[in-house]
């Protein structure tokens, strides 16, 4: 049998792609994070002219322009870096490409990053940490309103499966326009972040439920019947008030489905750009059902000019949110996102009021990495 | 609200990736199916030397250089080509790269190819139908031998969640070496697979469970504390007998979590390489759990230099196995599977003994190709 093992682990087949290669060992280390957290980027293209690294860790104006050695291995050292998720791409000769050498990419919408963790500071609350484990499940469901199986992600955290005696509360964590019911699981790490929080002790044991905000949608792109293509667009029925008219049958799905505590005190609702647009409507279209509202670089301003119910009488609608009192009302924007002008205006309009909330503003803009952070700030003050 | 829309679909941003680009278009379309099954690769490297294509739709004795037009973009288009799933990369100037125009990938181990389908034949099995769909979650377990918190994929089948008084027969499938619990449901499409076979009938409901069979890992790499970083040759622990005499905790951990018909004629086992190894070993250990065995391109001798015993006495065990009478035993191999004359000696050593199996031999070799036809052919034959 020792022949076959080796057999196995060494075995050099016909094709490069017709059979497994089960150990293609590629000898370029890339990404390479040093003892000082600074990161070395390496890509072998000898005949290349020029190879330049994409990357968020890099200030916009420094240098990115990598050196070749005289193999034809480039590479580029950055300085120290923050424990951080970093994503990058090599531009090779003008064209954006991923490292070869890197199997850990995360798609966006349209385009594939390649991904690294400097497991320091709020990298440590995004990597796999040494604790216990929730489960991610891939959920099909239809609705009383909408017949259609649709796909969520749903995040049960540990011990869900071993207390069947125990319920817990429930987050609802929409995604941004083009986003789906992955993007908070894949991009937001946002099964890490309960995971890494929970086990400090910093957050409740909660059910984190992703749904897809698409209505055109039925799940992520290559998960659907609709096959392998991914939106170059915004898709049809985005913000008509369809999503957000049927949510309570998505939330009545949940509390049927899943050991929940099935009241206001233990909902809550958050949601990216897009998806805090959807959190805002929803939260104060039904202003009994979540009693935490969070809005992450949020399009806030109401949709005034559109045919659907849910945007008409806004300002009546959140009054009475405000009245019943919601535990936290909870708004963050970067100083640099697009939207931050949306939402001083939507501030004023809470502030006019006198409708409480809490403020976070923090630096960058329309960004993932401040989505997940905002995911880290705003989930330990939750069901306390 | 409208400039804000459109703000949120043209938004472009100060850098390449430290903001969302919400939808970064990439002109270049590829891969193109086009209407007669011929596929057209395309890319976009104006100053490259040489491009070429390495797919597995290609004959090995193709051409695979790529041509180029007069603005720098590259591309070939194959001949009509068969319903199937297909791999590939591109050799840009000697160097392997993925297709910058499409995110859908797989990684097999350390090595990430990009991946089409072509809907017919057996592609329409691989491709997300429109049927109903069971849902896949990421599980993690510990058994009474081994505390570790391990992780394992399981695929519930359609009506599952609501139909809490039904009880399902139980597949066991298992991954090859360097593999692990994302291998089947990822490489494998299992999840497609069943769907599609459940929904037009040939396949009886089921839970599938993919475990990870690396005793050396809790889970696959980057989703485990071990960090990310992928196995570049054979992990310690591997085939030294622990998996396999671990796995009735596992049958009981499922059994006892699931809503399982718990008992030997609703139990199957099934892996490829090295998982068929560990089929083998399994059911032969514990003849009264499993009435269907599937060994795909299985690793088949038994190691009768180890120091386990799980190895040892094979022929007396493999004598009680038969002497119970298995519904079936299923045995799986590609003509030009490195493997294929270990699989002649096994046959041998079974038909000496007048021991019953069905022997299914196919074109092709140790491949991902072979296994998911193999999935196909054997998931009909279970618990009828």
């Amino acid at each position: 049998m020792k022949y076959l093992i080796a057999s196995l682990a060494a075995a050099s087949f016909i094709s490069a792609v017709a059979q497994q290669t089960i150990f293609d060992h590629n000898s370029i280390v890339s990404p390479e994070i040093n003892a000082d957290n600074s990161v070395t980027f390496r890509f072998y293209a000898p005949k290349a002219a020029e190879v330049r690294l994409l990357a968020d860790c890099l200030e916009p104006s420094a240098n990115n322009l990598m050196s070749r050695d005289s193999v034809g291995v480039w590479s580029l050292t950055t300085p120290q870096l923050d424990g951080e998720l970093y994503c990058y791409s090599y531009l090779v000769d003008s064209v954006r490409i991923n490292d070869p050498s890197n199997v850990y990419r995360v798609r966006d919408i349209a385009t594939t990053f390649d991904m690294l963790i400097i497991d320091e500071g709020v990298g440590e609350i995004y990597k796999v940490g040494d604790v216990a484990h929730g489960n991610i499940s891939k959920v099909w469901y239809s609705l009383p309103s909408d017949k259609r199986s649709r796909r969520m992600t749903i995040y049960t955290p540990p011990g869900y499966a071993d207390n069947s005696g125990k319920s817990y509360p429930v987050l609802y964590l929409l995604h941004g326009m083009g986003g789906d019911e992955n993007a908070w699981s894949e991009l937001g790490r946002a099964a890490q972040i309960l995971d890494n929080l929970i086990a400090s002790g910093k957050v409740e044991p909660m059910i984190v439920v992703m749904p897809n905000g698409n209505m055109a949608q039925t799940a992520a792109p290559g998960e659907s019947a609709a096959g392998m293509t991914v939106p170059t667009g915004m898709l049809p029925r985005t913000m008509d008030g369809s999503y957000e008219s049927t949510f309570p049958e998505l939330v009545e799905f949940v509390d049927s489905h899943y050991n929940t505590i099935a009241e206001k005190s233990a909902r809550a609702i958050a949601g990216l750009s897009m998806g805090g647009f959807h959190s805002m409507q929803i939260s104060k279209e039904y202003p009994d059902m979540f009693d935490y509202v969070g809005l992450f670089s949020a399009a806030v301003l109401p949709r005034e000019d559109a045919q659907s119910e849910v945007y008409k009488n806004i300002d009546d609608k959140l009054a009475l949110q405000f009245e019943k009192a919601p535990r936290l009302y909870w708004i963050g924007i970067g100083k640099d996102d697009f939207l931050y002008n949306a939402n001083v205006d939507y501030r004023k309009r809470l502030d006019d009021r006198n409708f409480k909330y809490i403020y976070h503003e923090s630096d960058g803009g329309h960004s993932w990495r401040n989505w997940r952070k905002y995911l880290t700030e705003f989930t330990p003050l939750l069901f306390k």
